[in-house]
């Protein structure tokens, strides 16, 4: 059958189901340039309104991945893991996870990504490392794997190309919110990077791109059978994210605050959402007996931590940077905090410099907020409630602008229960 | 307010209405190439599926006109009137109205377009006329109305330019049938001609662009309310378009047939939609008292055709072209004969040479199809029922494949009542 764009797009335009053979016609003539980028966003805001059943979303993933190479971690002795969080502030996660799985006996290839918008991006954080590099060829990689049992960089251009090429015009065509669109350009990056089981971090909350439970449970599900489909173990949790993530967003800020978790310590926030996560990608991976709050306590995940930082040029013993200014906000009034909006406070963070408005701009590393209370705390009037950083004192009043109106103090002796961090398993 | 396409695209992308400022903003920056086709294509897609109010859909043809020049027909001393079909098959109405109309006591400034696809278009159909012009300035265009009453040419560049690129984006990203887009595209061209009136035939049926009464009348309703909302008094009547409109679908062959009906004959079908488009069209005007059907009678229909068509340089007594090579269908069964598809008779049309599959190509004048009977008829076994016309008769095997199966013969003596030619009128 002679395939052209107007016949595809007519299909979902008039709610058919696109068969196999139009999902990889379209795809791989999208990626080769010939169907233009105006009949693909047509066709993306057709998905968009009119969804695609679990075979569409199947095969959409799967001529994406075939659009690229495929990674493969077979010559490893180890079984792999890899985690893929949806995004949020103050998400660290993956600087202690990795080391943790790692040292608990399975082989982490974590490719990872840069921030854009109000949510950090892993990369940046480590580039906050004096000397470490995001950039690795597939050789260096495998070496890094191999020798130190976790690495974390960038993907490289020849994984689902495709993908990269659709969510670019996603991403100026209003057609990022469609959740089968979001659940194939993360799976086809991640199954194309050839790991073996997958732990998916969706965010729920203010802060995260789901905001609603339910939505982040269609999504959830909708990517853990796309792993399924695809033959890799795929497990997701929904966690919370409606305040940010431990103490601190900011690329050095929370580079610090992951080794204080690798050396025993950190926010509780942080060491349970990294314990409970190593336990399923080692359950995935099919490692038993493994203990990763001993791992934590050992002093095991922060040696592979080191040798994996260095392995990528980095000093795991430098000073990190520390941004030039700082700017203390206080508690208006005294009594219990319960809120802080992990929105405002990404926004926040991203205006003193953490992130970037353009993919093309740097991020400062020292730039970020540190937080001194969190949902639950008592506090008193007056006391520090948040230091802004940056290096540049000329974004304070912008960052000061989002921070107005992102928490409230209640009255001492308010009954209040914090969200816990993880609200459910989709497996 | 900052305007930005993704906003626009998102509000309507989330069901809500878009505002005056989001419509003037993204036909003038997608007419200037700010708003890149992609973007437009997505949001014509969300159209399509959300639609748009009455309120989105005049402002939208309100913006699309604004996007060019508008023309004026105030310094003649008399009432304009203009008619729009929707196309279909045989229908070289225009041809013998325009001069009934302008010898009953209106002028008709009739702008037109050529075919695409399976129906004919005017300009093809009158370039048949040896000599004669489609393309005017707009100083001999109005000097041809002032003194013929009439004249029929190809719009210029000048007007709505939004629709001329948007029509084409629409084209090639499967977003034509969305009824909003279809009436705004029809009614910004026939507003900003500069008319002071406008009758609308709405055609209906397989050869038709609607195949359902309910789709054709909301798009009446839809093209009456902006014509309305713009001062243009407004009727549209719904017509057949389930059989071919008279005996001839081709360009050279409608002229001929055109001719005879300005002489006082021709198809039934044909007399009846010009005299009640006629009469439309002078009630819309304002003239009192005319008689369009002694118009055609008393020749003086005849007299504005032949001075119209010399005034754009057209010889009104030369032969016309006649094709090469005939055909002829035989009727297969004696009978009655039930139905004639206008859709598989276009089609056949088309590819005997009287039509185009691309803008550029050009068309034959002679090529098309003649037809000795139509639906109520009583046919005999044998007897010639259709005949085709071409230059190059390697199409004949083409064009009799379109003919297969489009039209029914029932036993004598069988109960057939043919449909009405006008189905409805909505003012």
């Amino acid at each position: 059958m002679a395939m052209d764009a107007i016949s595809v797009i007519r299909t979902k335009r008039d709610r058919g189901e696109l068969s196999d053979e139009q999902i990889d016609w379209v795809i791989d003539a999208y990626t080769r340039g010939e169907v233009a980028d105006y009949q693909m966003a047509a066709l993306n805001m057709a998905i968009l309104l009119n969804g695609m059943n679990r075979r569409e979303i199947s095969r959409w993933t799967a001529a994406m991945i075939a659009s690229g190479e495929r990674m493969n971690f077979s010559s490893l002795s180890l079984p792999t893991a890899d985690k893929h969080s949806t995004g949020g502030v103050g998400d660290k996660i993956t600087l202690p996870l990795a080391p943790l799985v790692a040292a608990c006996g399975a082989a982490v290839p974590q490719l990872s990504g840069r921030g854009l918008g109000h949510t950090g991006g892993t990369l940046d954080k480590l580039e906050s490392i004096p000397g470490w590099r995001a950039l690795l060829s597939n050789e260096e990689m495998l070496h890094v794997l191999d020798t130190t049992g976790a690495v974390i960089c960038a993907a490289g251009d020849g994984l689902a190309p495709a993908d990269k090429k659709l969510y670019a015009l996603r991403d100026v065509t209003g057609t990022v919110e469609a959740i089968p669109l979001i659940a194939s350009s993360i799976m086809s990056k991640k199954i194309a990077e050839g790991t073996g089981s997958l732990v998916l971090d969706v965010k729920v909350g203010s802060g995260a791109f789901m905001k609603t439970i339910e939505d982040a449970r269609e999504l959830a599900s909708t990517m853990v059978g796309l792993g399924t489909d695809h033959g890799v173990k795929t497990v997701a949790l929904l966690t919370d994210m409606s305040t940010p993530l431990g103490l601190t967003a900011g690329n050095a800020l929370e580079v610090r605050e992951s080794v204080e978790v690798l050396a025993g310590g950190g926010p509780a926030d942080v060491v349970e959402l990294t314990i409970a996560l190593a336990r399923e990608m080692l359950d995935a991976a099919g490692v038993r007996d493994a203990d990763p709050a001993k791992a934590l306590a050992d002093g095991s995940a922060m040696d592979v931590w080191r040798r994996m930082i260095a392995a990528q040029g980095g000093d795991p013993d430098a000073e990190l940077p520390v941004a030039k200014e700082q700017h203390v906000v206080k508690a208006s009034a005294a009594g219990v905090l319960t809120r802080l909006d992990a929105y405002d406070i990404g926004v926040a963070a991203w205006r003193l410099g953490a992130g970037r408005a353009r993919k093309e701009d740097p991020v400062q590393a020292g730039a970020g907020i540190e937080m001194h209370a969190k949902p639950g705390d008592t506090v008193t009037a007056g006391q520090p409630l948040l230091t802004l950083h940056t290096d540049t004192p000329e974004r304070f009043e912008y960052a000061l602008q989002a921070i107005e109106g992102s928490y409230d103090i209640a009255a001492a002796g308010t009954d209040f229960t914090a969200s816990p961090v993880v609200l459910e398993r989709i497996a």
